[in-house]
């Protein structure tokens, strides 16, 4: 019953990282590092109006990562946990989502800021950041609660 | 160069909304209203202490957007702008993200709350939410600075 989906990617995304080790664990810890979206040029009316936001959020593939564990050790701990109580790349479907600060808009570069993602990683979509509707309070932090969570963490090769 | 991605679905999301007209416009919107995720059954290893997170985002597919278009009036105005500034579900890849409350886990079934997807959607990936790497302070939030984010908006039919 369930079918396969196709998708075809909307762009390439574009930033200083160029192996899965050393990049920065989310974009909180890649704050100030510059990146550009080079947008496939067909879809360049579907930037009208972007420029109006401060933040976006990608959604796009994660590349390197070419197998998939249910069970991971995640960067920021020394504990194994199921994939999807995880933000690791190695998960059934291999989708990352980063909300990153926009620059500026070059026709169809997008030049962002925040970035946590290697270089020429394909972008499947790109949405506004709207705070009123997507932060959140939580009351459980799970795993992540016991964690220092210092600042410049970065990437290494464990899920290659 | 760019190349299809080829996805398959991880689950399916169980709502109370049947059509694409009336469902809460983001998961503001939408609550106190419960749904749940039937998780494939050999991805079972992988909810291993998601119970522990109070907010999960999920990644889907918009199954009911059937066409695409660059520029789009949103359920939130009536003025058009490019897809991608806006969250509408006819983009380019049909792909919506919503962070809900998990409130139980029952073997494969997730039991969720503020749920502002339509029942049957696909669901690609989902994730821990933790507001200290994914809360942002915005300076711009584009053409939703003129609106009256009035409680309680619903779907209509237009993307359909």
């Amino acid at each position: 019953m369930i079918e396969p989906i196709r998708l075809t990617p909307i762009g390439v995304i574009h930033s200083p990282f160029n192996t899965v080790s050393g990049v920065p664990i989310q974009p909180l810890n890649g704050k100030g590092i510059r990146g550009s979206i080079e947008l496939n040029l067909d879809l360049l009316e579907g930037l009208k109006d972007i420029e109006g936001f401060s933040h976006i959020t990608l959604i796009y593939v994660f590349h390197l990562a070419t197998r998939h564990s249910l069970s991971v050790v995640p960067f920021m701990d020394t504990e194994a946990h199921g994939i999807f109580a995880t933000r690791s790349p190695s998960r059934p479907n291999a989708l990352g989502i980063s909300t990153v600060r926009l620059v500026s808009v070059e026709r169809n570069l997008l030049h962002i800021e925040d970035v946590d993602i290697i270089d020429g990683t394909p972008l499947l979509d790109m949405k506004p950041f709207f705070p009123h509707f997507d932060n959140r309070t939580t009351d459980k932090i799970g795993w992540l609660a016991k964690k220092d969570i210092s600042d410049g963490m970065r990437s290494d090769d464990r899920f290659r």
